[in-house]
């Protein structure tokens, strides 16, 4: 059974209770959200040593790195260490999104080598399969699509994003919308190109039972991909993206019933002033199923520096209530993204994350800067270090530039408000 | 005449003209906002090749980068490469904040070398002056408060941060607030601590009419400073904080009375969620004056990238209605930025700013984006990097890994989304 059959049949996991305790939440509140479809537990139990991780109303917004190789860069190693540091960095998840060499090879070390919860986006596999039989992406085999996901969920994958909501019907709302960009989603323009050219339905939308099949035999949590997220601003909440949603608001609700877990994968580029409604809309038209946002970028020429653009809109998204954060690297638009780049990407997420969890009164963060707040009126910099969200580079900067007087730092001197305020409002 | 009693003149100043232009708003615009003191114009006429700043409702949201030397470190030449690096970079004014080593030495140079509005504290040249004495900065005599201003309004300073709102009712407030950080501003604790020692009421509110004297005889723009700034999230919003809003819109609307131009300074470190309502408040308590923010920072615990937590809370005050984003690099609370620190600084305040530019729908933003959106799908890398808000940075990382394919990026290769899409969108 899957942890949400499991919910609904009011039964207590271990995964149930280990995801109560990490979140401060009761057991009842999890198996609850779980059994109404607002909070998921990817763990697929085929995953060596994987762990449970809950993501939904009331958690913990949770980060998620994406790193894989491309046929233009292949360094396993590589991509190991990316792995690393984005788990040391702090990353609840890694999605694997590999499409150059061995990508099987990769995900065996991934899940063996990670706890983390994995997760990817299969069509890949078949695409890279397709070409290496000499074929086009534009060819791939159906029944290639739907062995790749019983075979990467009997590996141990926990979720798996499914590009589903790229049908007939959303395809030609596109083509009547008329876009800047299109669609930017890679594994939605394979099955956007796929369908024009062998002029069929979209098969994981035709055979949508089979994916869920599979899916609840090795509950395998499915991640709505959004095939038509706007690519640009000019292109953000429109008819394309909307009608493409109210089809994944569907499948969600198929998936519920089915007992497959599920979740819903947003925007995107979106101005900062339609992130909000971005958020009520698939809340209420996925009703409350956990939303996956990747960024969303809240301006297109911040090249160089998308992490920023993507903590600035999902800070204020998951303010709103996306449960799940995709990050965005500094390479975004540019290149693969660097060990560097992914550790970046992850830090300026979980800023993000962070920021939004105290407006949402999740419990434990605010509790978390008040105690840094305590420490550096305290001048007690050890304390001040060990809280920093990345204390490793905390350190790094105070101890490149030592004060004279040790309680305060170089940028006051002995002028520390901190300092000079505690001496007189002693005296007063 | 100031630029605002030109304006309530009914005459055009080739100031207005210029910020009109650079705005691409109409000369009435800039007059009538002028008039109403929604918006500044920050040119002291003795600021040797200085250039007018406007800054207020309906403009481009500017960005400011602070410097200077502190007492642990004074290196002249560092100060005036960060100057030219913020200036680079695309800083709109500079703040000098030195407060070591020869501090009007310096200020010369810059006043002479940089164009851009600068800014300053003179109360921070005040404390210098004081400690240069053998005295301590409790002991500051407020004759020299006034000299000091007077000596910057005469060497050409735009725009000067006056702490008049710490006043014994605002201090006593905060005494019965009980707050973690007390006072954070370096400014605010100086005049706090005076008062405190001296039994006495700040001079700067005392004798407000004389600060307003020499700003208005110089044009320089009073920028009110908010020493009840909270120094974290805890401290947000409270009552200490608003009774020295209150009294700042007071002075404010005294400043614009006297036909003195002013703005307003605010938070400092605001959870997200309370963020739009500083900015509401701001606005109403001071009559739309102009609001300048520091940060705000969302989060306390991004030590070493408070960057990116001040570029979140930044873009929501901007999309609210701030006019006036003062950065904050990644050194914040743990040393004196270094030159890069100044560029990550002032990047990451113009990434925010341009994203509320958008929200707002100031002209031209919007427009930016579009351009890049169509560079970005016709796969034009040239356009793509010559539009990068910093297309150094752009080039640099674009060119570390070059594809295979020149027309796309080592992140996807060949099976490129934006490629396939228009491939397969010609033959539907």
């Amino acid at each position: 059974m899957t942890q949400l059959e499991q919910a609904r049949a009011g039964n207590l996991t271990p995964a149930m209770k280990i995801v109560a305790e990490e979140e401060h939440r009761s057991t009842e509140f999890i198996q609850a959200g779980l059994a109404a479809g607002n909070i998921i537990i990817t763990h697929n139990p085929h995953h060596p040593q994987g762990r449970p991780l809950g993501v939904g109303q009331g958690l913990r917004t949770k980060v998620n790195a994406n790193l894989g190789t491309s046929m233009d860069h292949i360094d396993y190693e590589e991509e190991m260490l990316k792995a690393r540091t984005a788990v040391e960095a702090g990353a609840d998840a890694i999605m694997d999104l590999s499409t150059g060499g061995d990508v099987v090879a990769l995900r065996s070390r991934l899940l063996n080598e990670i706890p983390q919860a994995l997760g990817t986006v299969p069509v890949y596999e078949t695409a890279v399969r397709t070409v290496k039989k000499g074929k086009r992406v534009v060819e791939m085999d159906p029944a290639d699509m739907f062995d790749v996901i019983e075979a990467q969920a009997q590996a141990g994958v926990d979720f798996m994003t499914i590009h589903a909501g790229v049908t007939r019907e959303s395809v030609d709302r596109l083509c009547a919308q008329g876009r800047i960009a299109d669609i930017v989603s890679r594994g939605g323009a394979f099955m956007a190109e796929w369908m024009i050219y062998q002029e069929k339905e979209n098969p994981y939308f035709a055979q949508y039972d089979r994916v869920l099949e599979i899916c609840r035999k090795y509950d395998v949590t499915i991640s709505l991909g959004d095939a038509m997220r706007p690519g640009c601003l000019e292109d953000a909440t429109d008819r394309a993206q909307i009608q493409e949603l109210i089809i994944l608001g569907e499948l969600a609700r198929q998936s519920k019933d089915a007992g497959v877990q599920v979740m819903v994968e947003g925007p995107g580029h979106v101005p900062l002033d339609q992130v909000q409604t971005n958020i009520q809309l698939q809340k209420r038209l996925c009703e409350n199923a956990p939303f996956y946002v990747l960024g969303p970028l809240v301006t297109d020429v911040a090249v160089g520096y998308d992490h920023i653009a993507c903590a600035i809109g999902g800070a204020i998204a998951a303010a709103a209530g996306a449960d799940f954060l995709c990050y965005v690297t500094p390479a975004e638009h540019l290149r693969l993204p660097s060990v560097q780049d992914v550790r970046d990407g992850v830090i300026a997420s979980r800023i993000a994350a962070h920021a939004a969890d105290i407006a949402k009164g999740v419990p434990g963060a605010r509790e978390w800067d008040r105690k840094m707040a305590k420490a550096r009126k305290a001048l007690d910099w050890e304390q001040q270090m060990a809280l920093a969200l990345d204390p490793k580079r905390a350190r790094e900067v105070r101890e490149s530039s030592r004060p004279q007087t040790a309680e305060v730092c170089t940028m006051c001197g002995d002028f520390c408000a901190m300092k000079g305020m505690s001496e007189y409002l002693k005296k007063k």
